[in-house]
């Protein structure tokens, strides 16, 4: 029970973040609630337990039990924190809700761990956040301004303060002038001492759904965490909807005047499980789908097909049934992992070690592969992978990438580099090809990407999902980017 | 890094706290800070190693190093937490302040170990306090209210929202008017981006003392922890007094119209080091005066005079000088002390485990003995002390103390029972003396203690000290407890 | 720095083993040393990191500086307990070796972590060890006869004391003394202050292979740890053979009489990585011929071939090319694993939680199919595997099994279920099928195994694996068994 | 449960031990043992805490309970690491076994944490040990040499392979043939699967006592072990004798041939608690007799007599009873010790940091004093003391050593520096008051320490107690120092 707490920073002065070479793209959050039911704490961490792909780094739970709100904040996976009897014991009550978050470099900060909970004047509000706020920052200043303590550099608590301020006498109205002051993307889950509230911002970019299991209601960010537990899934909650939970039932508010739904298009290239149905849609369907169009726009003479697990598979399974080619697991990806390696010294770091993927050198060998991976980011990694396939006896190697170019930052909960680290942004096709090292490189074309959700095309005026790191074309106002500038910006997002 | 928080509380309910039978008072805190020193937080762990008898629970530092404040806050001793290189070295700079609590019942809430901090729309503000504040509550409700967001439960958290909510540009201004609209006791240090800041009540009734270590100032609980590290005592921080050092130096400034001091009289008979020189007056000479007192009060046929250890060895010798009786240790003290042993079984619980102290057979058996504590609380470690004494074969036991009767509870800072459990609110002398088993029992005069202080007699209009404790005398008003009552109050200091 | 160690146990009683619901086999360890690398410990860490699913329990490295051994041995991953650098740092000198080990149920116990350490006449031996004695038992029990302390249950410990009691004057003679009184399965590598020592039993059952770095050689259990630093495969380390690296280069010596390697063939099936050679096969290649045969031997008119993950892949890969049904993941396995979770309640139990293997509906539903697992040990799990396809809307589902059925337990080194809990023990094909609950049910035949191995047929005379599990001929003598029987072995084995 | 071993040492090579500053002596151990009580471990966990100042670095408790050994070993305090319910529930059984040990430089290895273990041809037998074998090296060199593996640096181990290589039948025989072998110091409790047993060296230089609580027998290291728990002290256990408890009661074996008994006089003068009786006498008796016998050799004309606390105080008070100057707490100190403090930079070493001990200035201030202290190791504390006493105003500082010259180390279980590091055995009586700084400065004389023991003088052909530290006169032969010399056997003390 020690608190290392990362630097206070005062308004003159930002600790910089660690730049490490991050070749991944990262969901910030997962989300959980259960009303009404008798092991409700133990629910949680089940779903939890199943959302833990969106994020590893911490994990936290907070219940009701009637009269008390309980609370448990840990860094590491929920089947480590949270699986004793013990802290489930503790979270007494029938009601809970939990969150999972990402792991961000350098130390971790306890109180950005949510759930968040703030005592109002109504009562006990406590508040999980998947998404991220476009205008927190501005908010955020405001409100110190008007003399509110800030007590975690977490866009969430913005939410907080602003309910806790609102003078309407009753919490879901205060929650309610909250979320009308807020943008940007958020699915919320939320726990009073009466209701679980869901929430889900007006363009419904990230993902949340209610589920019932024996006559308890359930939200999720996905529904693999009904599966889990062998809930029903009753229903996507709708962009601009809250989802009130109570004794009573169920309740819909619409808190967002009507705008077409506009869910993020990476939760079904990257996020998202493949076993997941998210806006009515299957995940591992859609990834096969875009291996299909991939194989129909940029084929490939080749020997086999290999996917970069886990992430490629699906796309690679598409690509090979639609053209004929063998499918084969060319790489084996190393499941354990822990802390990253300290590589103490040069001779090391020279032998170029392959912690997390290596080469299946029968089955590569003398053959002339696809390569098939979900996305390219920074480039680093498949730099890396063509290597290892080269040295492993491949060929040649076609690498076939299942989403677009990415070209433009994310605001709204995922994790991108800086715009100038984007290969995309900066190469062009021939020049990523060079970069990477492979025979021949094609990406999945915009069009190609809405087939594969089956949109006839993207509707340009208003496209049907959110898709700005390949479009440029952001779904909100950016009023934090336009105040603070990018690069500021990104300081204030590592110190979170 | 795992948090386990002790329940979230709503309005509607409350966590029982455990009922442990503490039969000692406790300090809440010391506090201490230095400005302008190259090893600033090496210097305040010292310094808070020095006051550890303040309070053993939990220690805490916040360092500011020119940009950015940085903050530790551990539970136990500060010699088991704030020792290591690498913790001083993260607690970067050249000014910092820290604090020390004591060890409450049941589980301790890490956010409520101070310094506190927050960030003001002037920059940051960090505060550590000595005290309690007599209307926190009233104030709390109010920024609830207000939409205030309260973490801890803190009382010192108030201080914080008050200068948040200050209309005031400057922060000492701000400063300011929090103090204030708080009544009660407090000792403050605080840290700002430019300058250190001491605080006393307008009745001083903790103690806050100004020393200097090679042209550079502090402010520290007691002199004790100034001489751990060679500085020199400059003076006592006055009652109604705020000290503001900067590059500048030190500035004063009085926020509080002007009124007699009444410092707490218990710094002087249990908390304060023997060693200390508090408002001017060495501790170890007013606790041998205050045996010399007792001697002439209720002195006793005798072969020796034994002390209760530690804290009773002054008395005992000033007993022991002034009546000529020879002073022995017949009681030895065992100083390691981990966590409370549990006792497994009823049979273990009837060994009557002597797990402080120790009877010393050889220097007790066949004597007739004095028997000097500090103070009666509940009597329940008295009951079995004297109980001792005769197993290890004394003839007869004199008990004294040296201090009068407990007869109220406090409620600035010191860790008092109920009413209705302090021995001497609810039996007369006589009573006393049938519960503890002595020969005899006596107390020092309410008198006897102020001539022990160096005073003619106790001022009954103007009381020179802090004395309600024996004679109900609350220096302030009690606007919580008007509000809460007794039994609601206690429960809320609980959750503390 | 905190034992808490399991009963110390007398001979006249043991502690029961926790009975849980395994339905895996497991193996005991994996190994690696390398000779004269400036980052040995480093280097080692990797190695082992690469050997992880070889045992997730415990890992432990020792390394010899020139003067002195050095030595970590830690519960959990090796990627959590030996990447940072102070550890690394800790473990110096140019010679290391390394152990993992897998999971036992109730808690570890330290000093049974290996690499295991002895002070001999002649210098220091460290050893690590994967296989298991079946003689280690009559073994200790005369050397605790002869005077002998053994501090661990280790049957590693044997050899220690063997080759001490051995009177021959060079460490490398009394190792082979030592090796020449044991019968079961070994891999071992050894440490002293001049050499690194690798020995394979006379069988060659568990596997070893000999590999080099830049003129440094290296000994690990399989060739996947020798592709994640990019070492070369030199050769598999011979049946009966030690290897002895030094400045000198690498020596031979045959301690063993000659006769035909018997490998052990769940390599193969089960627990190599499937980019691993082992003696002289690609495992991934092996297991898609298990797959070619099985669907040869057992084919099934189906929609879709559905592997369970991860180690079901290949050979359902194979069994969909060999038969043109499309391969789908049907199943998505949650790589994040903890602790396994607690279900508090009996409400919680009854959900069915699906923690590590949850269906792919969108894959499955409607749906006949044919689910490849690699083995079936109790069948406990398959009987949940196959209820989740039908209630995910599998229309008929064909249970096809990568191994011949499991009947006989093993006793080198392969935690398997007593007899009478192996389901193919117990029940004839149509009984399985019915407790599966699958539409149909085949094994691959142990023809059709070794078919998959290369080979025309089972030599009878003389296996050419050790294969005991599937046809009851065990490879060597089972002294152990013979002695004390086979419930009271477990109950040791349990203890170790 | 992570080990971080120390290094393993092979023959050719040792690791040097970090020379600290330690001005104190340090006895290595206290022991304790019940046989035939429900509660046996909290009743020994309770007789550890009262032993804690014998051994404050790590402790151990193993209990039988009729059928498995129990054992729990721990770094820190028994108060910290013996407290809770679920580690005493473990150490199941109505027999136990417990050891506290000192805390040595650098890091600990649990191995050496006893009690050890070790299973024998007739059960188990575990042994914890108070004391030092003086020839542990050279039995253990041939034990190696004659194939035993060692597992732990500890010279107790050498008791137990003694022990199990004897070819006596019974288990108590062959502990007797160990013991015949051994030279030195020991006190000794063994438990088997039968039996409570203590043993004393022939010249009983550890103390060792025997208890009852309610009709069960108990072996103490010293008798205020006794006392925490209400327990009857029965006798000491003799010189050469071994103890043996069991369901038929207590029987008393000879083990050796009857010599006189030769308690270690630093018992009395250092290391047991005052309240102790040891071999009959009251510590604190012993105590205040010499004071008053130094007070007769070597008076002072001064205004007070200030002990350095806590060990002082008796000889203080018995000094200043003898010559009627007043006695006064002029030292406090600081009771709450963790870690050392690290002093990051010279400038906070520059401070002269008091952190044990500090000046009581209102007591020191402008007064001659009398300063006693126990005993004069290495003289740095004394400097630093005296230093303090003139800075806070004393006009003239006499040191009193309550014990003769220390000019000769300790090899039975005390840690001395090495000769050339005590003062005495290097500077003369005046250039050691010049070292120290002192106004006067006078030790008890020989003849003056056996006088207060109640001796008419010390018998020089046989001496009553065991004094070599004082005299170079040391009981038993010293094998180990004959063959290694003294430097190699303090570099193997320091392994230790």
């Amino acid at each position: 029970m020690s608190e290392s707490s990362a630097p206070v920073q005062p308004h003159s002065g930002f600790a910089d973040g660690l730049d490490c070479d991050g070749d991944t793209l990262r969901e910030e959050c997962g989300v959980f609630g259960i009303f009404g039911h008798p092991d409700a704490s133990a629910v949680v961490a089940l779903g939890l337990h199943a959302l833990q792909h969106r994020g590893q780094e911490a994990a936290g739970i907070v219940s009701f039990d009637g009269e008390i709100f309980h609370s448990e904040r840990r860094p590491g996976l929920v089947g480590d924190s949270f699986s004793d009897r013990s802290t489930i014991e503790r979270l007494r009550g029938r009601s809970a809700i939990g969150h999972v978050r990402y792991s961000t470099t350098g130390g971790t900060i306890l109180r950005n761990v949510q759930p968040l909970f703030a005592e109002l004047a109504g009562g006990g509000l406590a508040v999980a956040h998947n998404g991220n706020l476009t205008n927190a920052l501005s908010i955020r200043r405001d409100l110190v301004r008007d003399g509110a303590i800030t007590q975690s550099t977490s866009d969430t608590e913005v939410i907080l303060h602003l309910a806790a301020r609102s003078r309407s006498p009753r919490i879901i109205e205060r929650f309610i002038d909250a979320l009308r002051q807020i943008e940007g993307a958020y699915a919320l889950v939320a726990l009073t001492n009466k209701k679980l509230i869901g929430a889900r911002d007006p363009m419904g970019i990230r993902p949340l759904v209610l589920g019932e299991l024996d006559g308890r209601y359930i939200l999720a960010s996905e529904t693999c965490a009904l599966d889990i537990i062998g809930a029903k899934f009753v229903r996507d909650v709708e962009n601009g909807e809250i989802v009130v939970i109570s004794e009573e039932g169920v309740e819909s508010i619409r808190f967002a005047e009507v705008q077409s739904v506009r869910p993020c298009i990476f939760e079904y290239i990257y996020f998202a499980r493949p076993d997941s149905i998210v806006n009515g849609k299957s995940v591992y369907a859609v990834r096969k789908n875009i291996g299909t169009e991939l194989a129909r726009e940029a084929p490939a003479a080749a020997d086999i097909v290999v996917p970069v697990p886990d992430s490629g598979v699906p796309a690679a399974l598409g690509f090979a049934q639609k053209t004929g080619i063998p499918f084969e697991m060319g790489i084996i990806r190393n499941h354990y992992v822990g802390r990253t390696f300290i590589q103490p010294t040069q001779s090391v770091r020279e032998l170029g070690v392959r912690m997390k993927h290596s080469a299946n050198r029968a089955a590569i060998e003398g053959k002339s592969i696809v390569l098939v991976d979900d996305s390219l980011v920074r480039g680093t990694t498949s730099v890396k992978i063509v290597r290892m396939m080269r040295e492993a006896g491949a060929k040649a190697v076609h690498f076939r990438i299942a989403s677009p170019p990415i070209t433009y930052p994310d605001f709204y909960g995922i994790d991108t580099p800086e715009r100038e680290k984007l290969l995309a942004a900066t190469h062009d096709l021939e020049g990523m090809r060079q970069y990477i090292g492979a025979d021949s490189l094609a990406f999945l074309s915009i069009g190609g990407l809405y087939r594969a959700m089956g949109e006839e095309s993207r509707h340009e005026a208003c496209p049907q999902y959110t898709d700005h790191c390949f479009t440029g074309d952001y779904p909100t106002s950016l009023t934090d980017l336009a105040i603070a500038g990018p690069r500021r910006l990104a300081m204030l997002a590592e110190a979170d």
